[in-house]
């Protein structure tokens, strides 16, 4: 038993017991550390489980406290082995997104690539022409789907790639987070069961815990991908309605599907008519000469919602991305439009005028490099700083790279320490709805290679080596 | 009893007999038509009546079919008494919505003033020279809550009218629309009870249905507004969790609380501790010398989130809005960050740059005098060609007039009509989930004059002569 399950038995027995009566409001993290000697991010996880045996709750600002009904004797232990489970992640990754955008930290934990890797001059030249030439009446004809130029040059950028891809299932969003966020709504109502991958992108597991729906974790391993037993069998156990997955250069790990895992995902699904949200945000930016088709590229049956943006590849503030929805596209639409009704139409026109005329092909070419080079770099520097044992896989695009430590360590811990030194990364219990991936840390090299970055590491060398960060095994 | 209400227990009474069995598809439209000699819209209502009975359900694209359980002698019709419901308003809305943007239509039915009226030039010249001057790492710091040279612009403005307002808690969003959204899931859980207006913005009806929640209607009055002793007396008979009203110019009546109002709602809320989501888009719309102060002004327990935007009085497609949400900003921020991250950046910063130098007020100024004077030209049209007993208020700003006809019409055939005769009109069923207001007819007075406006308004006289729109009384 791990050493925060055991805390967490010893405060239900105190519930049990009656040493804490119902209402009463727990010791603060402080006092229970020295009580029990233990971290805090032990007692995070504690209360975490005892909040999912229903034992206790929160009160906003407050604290927790003794739940009515903790001591009666049909209060149960949640089944650790129940596979479906709510979600309560956002806390953690508001802590730890606030953190990384501080000023002068260097941002090892940020989600983004620097922006200095963007043309941002060469698009305001474009988004300048674009308003300029924009018809007053864009705004009603603009509404959802979305800019009619915008969509058909992303529809043929699809069809570069040999996808066919109608332009009328093309709904442009305020990047690709409102695609994939509008996409779970079309096709999941309260208490539905969605799989999502472990270690997997946040904002799935957000996206869970604000619609009220359940999620079935599929692991992914950093150098082969999700598990397609693991799906399947999870689909055979739940009734699951959605699937929310990256195919390519994952976040966190960096991995991608093979084609023919992607093929496999896709008959999988067709056959129980589950329908897969696809995260690309990443696959423009790939090292190798071809662009990895998504999952989307074998659908014959329109149950892929394709979603990407520009976002990570372009212009990040601008905020535009896409979902190419196939059979919902109109389920997406009418939601965009009850939402947020439309992305901004400069913007989008300003887009739209880039792809024409402005190179997107050979910034990409470019961006790519540096990308490619960055991670040369990041290899070089985590082999001369890490110490033995610590594994990673070689990403082959995107700007992500998944250490794994061969000692638990203490992610929070580091993570605050990392911080106290000027240095974000982003923490392996970020990932997941169980706080697991403890021994791991997602680092960003979409960063141009510095000597901030080069001590960032030795940093995180030494941080790792310390009591209290790395764990006795 | 009512032609549709007779209609459905028709329906009702064949489905209990078993004459139509589980699982059987309804006749379509046209053969009940035929059958009954109804109206289409009597059928629409009777088949909503019935599938709020849970007697029928719809598939899409296939129309119609007895629901499992509806011959259970348990299956009890719908209180229509019953004060909060399920809302199902959106197929409505949207086959109006649709028609309303057909090119060549005169767009009476629009929900936007012309884009002609707004320095659409002058806000591109402010977006481009903004865009230039923006920072890369914009996009990192101007994460919700947003941009903050706007939202200090935004703070200006609120202290200009005398409100305080405190910059930390204004989220930049996308459009009102989305604040209004992320205010309502900020202090909502599904099957929440939620207060609207009846007339009321549809958009509130659509996200109550959305997320799970359930109506309860307070009227508005076309000349006094909202009606506060069934507001208090709604507070008592239900647990409503969130108020979502619009306080001035409102949406479809145009009408304004007093300030002796807005100050006894607030009262009235603050009593029970019940949020007030304010939309006031059209506040800087007032003919009048001054801004009506909204309900926010009267705030003291940060109770009011307070929503407005540019989309109606300056820049409709750049898409920026924002919260004053109070003691929910942080909510709000944090549901923000998980669905759309953040509003265009670029428009952001455009919209900064023109409130700090492009001259707002006196674009307003002008943009008050257009509206006005649209107003007085509507008025003498209405005057002119529609028959006596028709009756209207004059809304003191927006660009809303709300028609009540004498005799009842059906709204929604009137609408079919006019379109054919390429004029929108917005029919009232559109702003109550009961869809009842079919004696009314809201018409937007925000465009220029014109002779096809004045021809619009001639047929609409017309129309609602002909039998098959105006009914018996």
């Amino acid at each position: 038993m791990k050493r925060y399950e055991t805390l967490a038995h010893t405060i239900a027995d105190e519930i049990r017991h009656g040493n804490l009566a119902v209402g009463t409001r727990l010791p603060s993290l402080r006092q229970i550390i020295a009580q029990h000697g233990v971290s805090q991010s032990t007692v995070f996880r504690a209360y975490y489980l005892l909040e999912q045996w229903g034992l206790i709750r929160a009160r906003e600002r407050s604290g927790y406290y003794v739940a009515p009904g903790a001591q009666a004797p049909a209060a149960q232990h949640a089944d650790r082995a129940a596979a479906t489970r709510k979600v309560d992640i956002s806390d953690l990754v508001f802590s730890v997104l606030d953190a990384a955008t501080q000023p002068g930290i260097v941002p090892l934990g940020s989600a983004f690539p620097s922006p200095q890797l963007f043309p941002l001059q060469r698009v305001a030249k474009s988004l300048a022409q674009a308003t300029r030439q924009v018809s007053p009446w864009s705004t009603v004809v603009d509404l959802p789907p979305g800019n009619e130029a915008l969509r058909q040059q992303i529809a043929r950028r699809y069809l570069a790639t040999g996808v066919s891809q109608p332009v009328d299932e093309i709904v442009v969003t305020n990047g690709a987070l409102e695609a994939l966020n509008l996409c779970l709504m079309a096709v999941t109502r309260p208490g539905d069961v969605v799989a999502v991958e472990a270690p997997g992108f946040y904002a799935a597991l957000q996206a869970i815990e604000r619609l009220d729906l359940r999620a079935v974790e599929i692991p992914v391993d950093p150098r082969t991908g999700l598990d397609l037993d693991a799906l399947a069998n999870a689909l055979e156990q739940h009734d699951i309605r959605a699937c929310w997955f990256m195919t390519n250069f994952q976040n966190p790990t960096g991995v991608t599907l093979s084609a023919d895992k992607k093929r496999a995902l896709v008959e999988l699904l067709a056959a129980r008519d589950v329908p897969l949200i696809e995260d690309d945000v990443y696959g423009e930016l790939h090292f190798g000469p071809d662009y990895p088709l998504p999952a989307r590229a074998y659908d014959r049956h329109g149950l892929v919602m394709h979603c990407s943006s520009f976002s990570k590849t372009l212009a990040p503030g601008y905020r535009i991305g896409w979902a190419a929805a196939g059979r919902f596209a109109e389920k997406v639409q009418r939601l965009k439009l009850m939402t947020t009704l439309s992305a901004s139409i400069p913007a989008q026109a300003g887009i739209a005028n880039y792809l024409e005329h402005g190179g997107y092909d050979r910034h990409l070419r470019k961006l790519r490099g540096a990308l490619h080079a960055q991670r040369e770099r990041m290899d070089d520097a985590l082999r001369r700083w890490l110490p033995a044992g610590v594994d990673w896989a070689q990403p082959e695009g995107g700007y992500f790279l998944w250490l794994t430590f061969p000692d638990a360590i203490d992610a929070m811990e580091l993570h605050r320490r990392a911080i106290a030194r000027g240095i974000s990364f982003a923490p392996g219990p970020l990932f997941s709805a169980t706080h697991d991936f403890e021994r791991c840390v997602r680092v960003n090299f979409g960063h141009p290679w510095s000597a901030e970055i080069e001590r960032a590491i030795r940093v995180l060398g030494e941080l790792v080596a310390e009591p209290g960060v790395r764990k006795s095994a």
